[in-house]
């Protein structure tokens, strides 16, 4: 077996991050966290708009107070370009002749209208792949409208199925669509720069956030297309047994059957016979009389917090899906063992800062962070002699 | 610039499908839709356990049921073996000398007790990738847990920050857990492939659907180790211009501020000039009457659809979340635009489904539909004839 590369598996890729935001950013960290080396172009003064975005440290000076900004940019070099400028068009040139990969997230049309194209940038490196991440990709007659996280997921079918039928729709927390399109845009350049590799020449991917959250993450359209049925939001009135939470002496507990162990493990769990009666056994049983199961199972965990009750019954198999706050997940053993966060220093001020860090453990090619993100700017003298230097 | 290649970015790359239900078989279809040959392997009889999940086509012969099974495994041949007994040995091994990357997703150690542990593997073919996707990784206390996407997206903090504050935390609609592992499995697949390509050295790619989940779907852990705050659900009363769903006289319609427009932009939508006075048009004044903000809002929309007034809206660049339902999104004129949707041949019936099938558009090395799912072990007589013959 060979020795551990800590260099990472794109250890001699090069990256060049046009994008601002989130999922355009997010894909670019990405591909840093497997070795690529990323330059970040970053409009001058203000930067990436991801800098205003909160959660924001106050006591950090500006543009240096933005969280999601620290955990989006992690091994990115930072140059300030104000791309609108012709003056600068040399300089962008000189940075695409030594890049592999672009990725840009403008609206469509911007960066044609700067004299910045794709065919342009295709013209300088002709094995260039230009990733663009957009709200609904390059073309289509929504392609210039703007969208928020929450009108792609009301627009791609997710919200139409989350929450109860009783209720409105429901938007699912923070910004899951952009970072689902960084994790797209991502896995589709490696896909293009391999294509790059082998026949000599590159392309444009065009991924949009709107398209991958309707393709990818909802089977929805399927369903009715397939059945002839609209898959709705949650019945009101449903077995206690499907998912439900249920709150216990200390934090939400949701129980399931199915997995590995039998319907009869509940009541080896709690020490109670009465689950083996037909009318808790059974799930359409179970259906008759949802507030009985339910009291019987909130009288189980009354006086036992939901942690140990997970506990408990994972090791017997069962699904027991507690609800993990923020600091539960500080605290998860399981992540802990796994190593899965990171603690890295804020640029500006002497706080630490602990980060989620990895999606995939790659044996003899680990991810890394091998540099915090940079302030703004913070690499120009660098970034311009290497680039004035030629490859 | 070159022509486009049909056969995909991934052409050439040979693919061994050994994972069953959602999370590893998306991901070996998504680089089969790249152009990677993939082989599925099943057990015999009854076959990947995804034939028998809904919905299910009751026309249809068993194990050919599962409208989600035809959704993960196109571009798939399938053989039937049962990896179990020690005389398949030899079969299996032929099959991983011609693979570049294995994908499996058996409970850790599974593998192993059978004699197919990944050492095994590699030293069968040492620039092999093996990716297993689980539900908590290889390695820690929960390796051996069960686990369904309810529980995962409880375990991992997504449940905690999703709903309202006063009610029970929510889980998210169908399996994105696995759809995002899913996604996360083939981009790391591909990196460690093109590190064995350059340094002629296999590894093991470790993907944890938990990992995946509490790292990149959910800020929150930094989000309190970093100001000390725990995120929770959404506040009960909130601006309705923050997002909450407006029943119009045909479907829901999200409202935001932010995006291209400004705020008196939507006086200008509905010609309401009330919403320029302050009480209306500054975001702490609203906060402060939510009830008269929704009555004027829903008087607005009343008359009208939410398709509507997203179009009207959208030209002006507002920010307007119209919840599109599965019967919408089929019909949608940007999804129809852009192509987003395959016809495929149900393989046992003759129905035509219809599937959402590209997640980003490669310019010139276009994803493809290029074979309907297989049946169980459809492709017997092919493939042993083809290992049978070696390379």
């Amino acid at each position: 077996m060979a020795q551990t590369d800590p260099d990472g598996a794109l250890t001699g890729l090069r990256v060049l991050d046009l994008s601002h935001g989130i999922a355009g950013p997010f894909a670019a960290r990405l591909l840093g966290d497997h070795g690529a080396d990323v330059i970040k172009i970053e409009r001058p003064i203000t930067g990436d708009f991801a800098r205003t975005l909160p959660p924001l440290k106050q006591d950090a000076p500006f543009p240096e107070q933005s969280l999601l900004f620290q955990y989006l940019n992690w091994n990115k070099r930072s140059l300030a370009l104000d791309l609108r400028l012709a003056e600068n068009k040399p300089t962008l040139q000189k940075l695409v002749e030594q890049s592999d990969i672009v990725i840009e997230s403008f609206r469509p049309g911007r960066l044609e209208s700067w004299g910045l194209g794709v065919d342009q940038l295709l013209d300088w490196q002709p094995k260039l792949v230009v990733t663009s991440v957009t709200n609904f990709g390059q073309t289509g007659p929504y392609a210039q409208y703007a969208a928020s996280d929450l009108t792609l997921q009301a627009l791609s079918g997710i919200m139409q199925i989350s929450g109860q039928v009783d209720r409105e729709p429901l938007k699912h927390g923070l910004s899951q669509s952009f970072y689902c399109a960084g994790l797209t845009a991502a896995y589709a350049s490696i896909m293009a720069y391999t294509a790059a590799q082998a026949d000599q020449f590159g392309e444009h991917v065009d991924v949009s956030i709107h398209e991958c959250l309707a393709s990818e993450l909802v089977l929805n359209q399927s369903y009715y297309a397939f059945l002839g049925a609209v898959q709705g939001r949650r019945a009101i009135v449903q077995d206690p047994f499907a998912g439900e939470p249920i709150a216990t002496r200390k934090g939400y507990l949701a129980f399931q059957t199915g997995g590995g162990a039998p319907f009869e493990t509940f009541a080896e769990l709690f020490d109670r016979p009465e689950f083996l009666e037909k009318r808790f056994s059974s799930p359409p049983e179970r259906e008759k009389r949802v507030a009985e199961v339910k009291a019987l199972l909130e009288e189980c965990v009354a006086d036992r917090d939901a942690k140990e009750v997970f506990l408990a019954g994972a090791q017997k198999r069962l699904l027991l899906g507690v609800v993990q706050s923020a600091e539960d997940l500080l605290h998860c053993e399981h992540l802990k063992e796994r190593q899965s966060f990171v603690e890295i220093d804020h640029p500006a001020t002497s706080t630490q800062l602990r980060f989620p860090a990895e999606l995939a453990k790659l044996s003899l090619t680990p991810t890394s962070v091998r540099r915090r993100s940079p302030t703004l700017d913070e690499h120009r003298t660098e970034i311009l002699a290497q680039i004035g230097r030629g490859r």
